[in-house]
């Protein structure tokens, strides 16, 4: 008996690469800087996985994702050409990550599910990402869960273990929703039950997950099939 | 400029009294009970600030207001000669905190405030009661904030400053909206802007806040009228 939905987001409910690619390319050309938007976004996100890799090992305590988000960005500025870009200008490309659009079946599916279940991101956003995120693209969540609350990044299990203790919930009342396999993998580990979405086109066309490499318990090819899956 | 709304629950959104008593009379009426439900109501809740004392005071560690509310009811059921209840029986009781009624102008007044205003509750409660009481009564959080995820009890200031934080913002850009005084007292110290909402029946009739005994940004007789004052 499935009672909350835990949501992977960065790719699978929401398009980071072609919205960061856009917003930076928008907010920086009336500076004069032409910028190729997706090597940009690719290079951002190249920087993620490492950054969160520190916190993972133990190496640092935790630390928000909007922060790591602003250290890697440093880091890949001068490759751009863009060392010279002013603390406004940089926060203004941070806050990026807060206005990235969905997919465009993620409103109307999550709204279908909204009516059987519990939602919450299980993501490696914080909290004021994931509102912001929800606003931007007109749904809802019932709380936000994931990293900030566990202060631990996936694939750690007190990710998806605090998330589930937050509702009162066993891990197997809770089904972990995500593009990739991986995640996926290690939220099962913790008893969770698991639903895959393809995101083909996530780092590109034909770069994506068109199906799970593991076992889960549901794969749709987008959030309405999904919503239709869990009879919603 | 006020960017999110922080909103007290106990009093102030759902009305604990009224709707305690008749769902534990209706609960343990089957079992023989007849229990004075109002009492046992007010009962329940004259334990509850001595029991978050212990963690303010730093006597314990943070402890979910669930359980707070669990150890509370064992002290009070032998008054009630109700000692002998099986273990199923006292959870039932425990969870009547997570579907308390709203009071009467409440969702329709969060509905409209939800339309310019990130809400998020800044209560003592813990974040699954928060997520059920607005499932229950159909209203919206942005996500849940306060004790859970700051580890510290109202009035303690580490419950305001880490709900804004949470949310990245200053605390002169949210506000606390509570029907206690003492609450909007201790949110106005860390820099939070305060509305009083009346709630003159909370403990019966006659007994709450029909205005603020504290200076505070805006005072309103119900969410309706502070919708209406907050422009939406």
């Amino acid at each position: 008996m499935i009672s909350a939905l835990f949501f992977d987001v960065f790719g699978t409910l929401v398009d980071w690469r072609s919205s960061v690619a856009r917003e930076a390319k928008t907010l920086l050309a009336p500076l004069g800087h032409q910028l190729d938007g997706t090597a940009f976004a690719d290079a951002w996100r190249a920087e993620y996985q490492p950054s969160m890799e520190e916190v993972r090992s133990g190496k640092r305590g935790y630390v928000r994702l909007d922060d790591l988000h602003r250290e890697n960005l440093e880091r890949i500025l001068p490759r751009f050409g863009l060392d010279k870009l002013s603390a406004e200008t940089r926060e203004a490309l941070n806050r990026i990550w807060h206005r990235l659009d969905a997919w465009r079946d993620v409103p109307a599916g999550m709204r279908r599910l909204y009516v059987k279940y519990r939602l919450a991101p299980v993501s490696n956003g914080n909290i004021s990402i994931m509102v912001d995120l929800a606003r931007h693209n007109g749904f809802f969540w019932d709380t936000v869960l994931g990293a900030e609350i566990a202060r631990a990044y996936k694939p750690s299990p007190e990710a998806y273990l605090a998330s589930a203790r937050a509702l009162d919930l066993e891990p197997s009342s809770c089904m972990m929703v995500a593009a990739h396999s991986s995640d996926l993998a290690a939220a099962a580990k913790c008893g969770l039950k698991t639903a895959h979405v393809a995101r083909p086109g996530e780092h590109g066309p034909g770069t994506g997950e068109t199906k799970p490499t593991v076992k889960v318990d549901f794969a749709a090819s987008d959030m309405g099939e999904l919503a239709g899956m869990m009879g919603t």
